[in-house]
């Protein structure tokens, strides 16, 4: 029998669902776990959604506070699935408890904050991650192990691009229930750390950390109406963030995020050039891996779409799916993150992203931020 | 409370897994059903390989004999996971048990054996459906809803492929555990019952009936050891299969599957073209529907890629997963099928495929496999 | 100085022009080669149109009668771009004047008249070729040499389609000026000549003789104006056809052409499936051939799309045009073609596909219609 | 009979044969023109070469000194098709001359050379223009008309690569015979001038011009040989350049170029999103513009793969062309070009880009120069 690890869930929003189904899908796909999730608890503070939640997820118990969580006995795991606001308050206290700690991205509002949760979980030794889930969506591993071989070669250039277009109609509000990303009070920042956070994290584990950064940023619709006061006040999230980088080991960065671009949903692209290899992805066909391998024959040389669904170990993950050519979706990143942290415990080692490597986005998102406002090439 | 549907589920394979993950998503995905599935028991003969499978998965016991099963009064639905040679039988002693079923294509070993079981269920009147489950890839779903909206004009032409490339080792055994369907004993035919069923149980459902047939089959690998025996004896399945047709509507079909077309590991395409508008899906993308729409301004006319992952009823199905741009993948079908068999129950309705509807599938495999043989059109 | 090859031009359509730049477009190109086309003369029965036709391509001189052309001294070499029921009398009569001949496909009416024609040329033993202009496309150029290196291994499957929407509006009448493809008169016979003749000369060519045949014809739109009387009348061409074979080789084979796929205004694909390799390629994006290759890597196999415009001979043709990553289009497939010829001549060999080539394919066409009408498999 | 424009080309290399190719082609297939070029005399300082290269494509006459040419009375218009280092003198010469000028992109060393040679055309008043070729691409001028149309609405963002893979090994020279875009002398800058400035001169005539830009540049390979000493030098042009800017139209844009991108060999792509409407062409796929378009029907939504090749005066050009379906390649936007120089000369208006708009380039280019090397953003 596998240990249980009793997770209590704080929210009950898209990254709820997210995590929640991860705990669930894990014992299923992932049986020879020797920790396995146990879903313990919900809390949130609305009794009666967080009751809801937890009678169609299944969650044994809920709570409306979440100190009492914390507080509980029978809870091991925390999982911090609230606005950025309040990550680092939660975090720290749960570390403070010795509660393990699964929490959302990005890690925090700023460096700072950042900076206390790294020490907080670091002095407790409580394992713990970051949800950076793209990590783990098996096309994107597959990169992690073709760079980690070395078969690009040197490295020249990195670029990705976060491009969505929901927030393109005026009348959308700023802020409020389901809109929390939208309001820079409870988000810290707009597409900088809900979409770019996301293509830094990739990029740091694939290519490295970033040494300086010159931004850009911009706020096309100047003016909305709050969910919370219905007046239209002045929009202080980016809606739009671009910046250029030079990457330690001497390769460009070229990244780009915004909420503007019409037909774009959720487009994730990056693309990585070496010397003797490329590789490119995109999140709105993310079971495929393209690859250009200089070492092809001459004549047969091109982009290679790789249909990341193979066994026999070829393709991470996929083993534990379907069979070949049948696709995984979104929400298998983050059971295998799940998978990962629970073999993490097996095996008493660490779960990346830690906080620590979570630090490292939020450095170069500060420095965006930083650079986009004083107009000037920022260090990391 | 939902009430309960109590599954006895005999099978633990690929298709015993996939149906099994169907019923286990159902409930966290389509909270608002007034029927759920309960993993109550799971069947085979083995009785350790039925513990391990109903251990990882929870079923709540086990039988390793089906009749017993079929007998045990706290069980509501058999799922029938089993080779196709044992389906009649099961499906027979099910409906005149009383018991709804949930059985894998194709139906039967050939259209007698179908027509008994369709007279066994509407005698009995019980719930029941057939796996045909890329009926509920959204994807197609929507392709559905388009053509019965009338928006494709008349219907020219229809095509499918269904290209696998997983037997081309002379390597291969021929039938045993886990390759029965390369065993006409067990399988009744090659890819024609395999995959070609697939294409056709679409093509009547997006298309209509089938009039008539002319097909050619072919087996290139002769000779192949047998897993059960060790010898190498005579191949009796088709490797490959092609077949053209005319459907009722005026419309001329082309199909083909085999699993000789190296590089494909599962590409089920189709097209259907019409006067007015064409589209196009396949398995290896089955996030996407193609349109052509005629009607859209001349300069501007092109093939769109459809990203089916919209909300707001936009899609089929994809309200209840994650936010737009973000896919499922193949396991969803079957956790569509799950919750459609569910809101039938509900409903007091049938839940198609239903063994009539998959007899006239069966009935375009034996007449394909009957022109093969004569090298002649034959009627459906 | 090269030698000047005289052409005497029969026709001004779209044939014509394109084989008039392949004339002018050669010695700019292929400067090296020792033979040169030089627009001796054109000739059609419409004094005004043949003359407006010279004086914008540079013809020297024009003719309104065929064999006056012919019974020119200034003039090497007849180019046949008149409708397919005149190919056979114009041929003979070239061959008999010991004028080499460049025929526009398919060969002829039938099979009767082609054997005339071959026995014609062959024994007055002037030079000559048939336009199956495809066949320089330097993508499907390439896809020859793959093949002829065995890198495909054993050939399992080939499958080509040519889709086309043009005919579908019921206004469209038969026949007539510059219509003449869509008259059986004029043409033999509707897509099988006109579409599916390109696509069994490339399977011939890439995949060796068929052997047997089993079609099937339609003809949607029963009655269309004819232009020539202004009455409606019975459409005696085929709108679409499809036809299953084997190749000599063993390999299955699977056709399809038709005018009324919506969507599709060019679509001739083509794939051939071997044991170690696969290839595909498609018209509308000529200068791409997609390459799947089982010896990759097995975590990075996928099929590689391979931009064909490389130089330093990887290849064909491309190093006569511009820098690597620079497409060139349909017309270029005729300047091949004319710049082999020449070359034939320089080396005093044949440029395939010769007649005899192009009679094969002939029989193939024969032998779908016959099939069609007969519904019976027809050996070719 | 159209009026004759006796050309004087100046150099013989990839764009001398590119732009000749261009003359040549236009009476064939622009026959209404009542301009027509002449291929009177080609110049460069190696008779050898020069005559080689006008016997092959058919000049005239040759010349080995610009300035006789230019002082030929048969000689209507200059092409100048030499280094960058050297524009400026010989166009304002024939400006002087009365000559009408062709001058190759970019238009030169920096602005203040482009300043001169502005006045110069201006005050001559001599037809005039600069090749940027892709202008004439059908799918960016339909891109244009699209956008000139309205149906984009407001303009969010444009981005714009230009990546290439051909400088990558350390043993390439730097400069000299058909290298001389590698050094700095003769080019003025690396993939700035060269790439970059076709990226701007699309940008600027499909969104408007630039008003402020921050760029970084890499010079990957710090020494390379150099042909003309046969010495290992330090290499000062920029082997890749990205910049961010705004367009005057509150637009944000992003640039980006390099010869180190594995796996592109000439990969120039643009992308513009507005509120309603969204457009993306690559040049490696040259013949296709993508749209998405807000005002589809919700389900259907999509990106569109516009195939730009009909007729009835559907597409820019492709009337001139085959049939649709069939492609056209890299060359025909110099025949356009060609056509489209010699309709301005018919009607007497200006034919773009004239010297003004390639010095709103040219701006931009020195700008981004000026700002990667103070790592400051910069007004342009």
């Amino acid at each position: 029998m596998a240990t249980p690890v009793n997770v209590g869930m704080i929210g009950y929003g898209f990254m709820g669902r997210a995590h929640t189904n991860g705990y669930k899908r894990c014992p299923d796909f992932f049986p020879e776990l020797r920790h396995q999730p146990v879903l313990k608890a919900a809390c949130a503070r609305s009794e009666d959604k967080i009751q809801a939640f937890a009678d169609q997820w299944g969650y044994e118990s809920i709570e409306t506070d979440w100190r009492k969580l914390i507080a509980r006995d029978d809870i091991d795991a925390i999982d911090i699935c609230v606005p950025n606001n309040l990550h680092k308050e939660i975090a720290i206290a749960c570390a403070e408890a010795g509660k393990m700690i699964l929490c959302e991205k990005p890690l925090a509002m700023n460096v700072a904050e950042g900076e206390e949760m790294c020490k907080a979980v670091e002095k407790a030794k409580v394992p713990h991650t970051v949800w950076y889930n793209y990590r783990r969506v098996p096309a994107v591993t597959l990169a992690k192990q073709i760079i980690e071989s070395g078969a690009l070669g040197r490295i020249f250039h990195y670029r990705a691009n976060f491009l969505q277009d929901w927030t393109i109609s005026e009348d959308l509000p700023q802020g409020g229930q389901a809109l929390w990303r939208l309001d820079a009070e409870a988000a810290g920042s707009g597409v900088t750390g809900d979409l770019l956070a996301h293509c830094i994290d990739t990029a740091i584990w694939l290519n490295g950390t970033v040494s300086d950064v010159s931004a850009m940023t911009e706020t096309f619709i100047k003016e909305r109406v709050h969910q919370a006061t219905g007046e239209k006040t002045k929009v202080t999230i980016d809606d739009a963030c671009a910046f250029m980088c030079h990457f330690s080991n001497g390769s460009l960065g070229l990244f780009e995020s915004t909420r503007y671009a019409r037909g774009h949903k959720a487009l994730y692209t990056l693309e990585i050039n070496g010397s003797e290899m490329s590789l490119r992805w995109d999140l709105e066909d993310l079971h495929r891996l393209e690859v250009f391998d200089h070492k092809d024959e001459g004549a047969l040389r091109g982009w290679k779409s790789v249909h990341v669904s193979d066994h026999g170990g070829e393709h991470p993950y996929m083993d534990k799916w379907w069979v070949p050519g049948l696709q995984i979706g979104y929400e298998h990143s983050f059971v295998h993150h799940v998978a990962d942290f629970m073999k993490s415990l097996d095996e008493g080692k660490p779960c990346g992203p830690t906080f620590r490597d979570a630090l490292e986005t939020q450095k170069v998102c500060d420095a965006v931020l930083t650079s986009a406002k004083e107009r000037s090439w920022e260090n990391v």
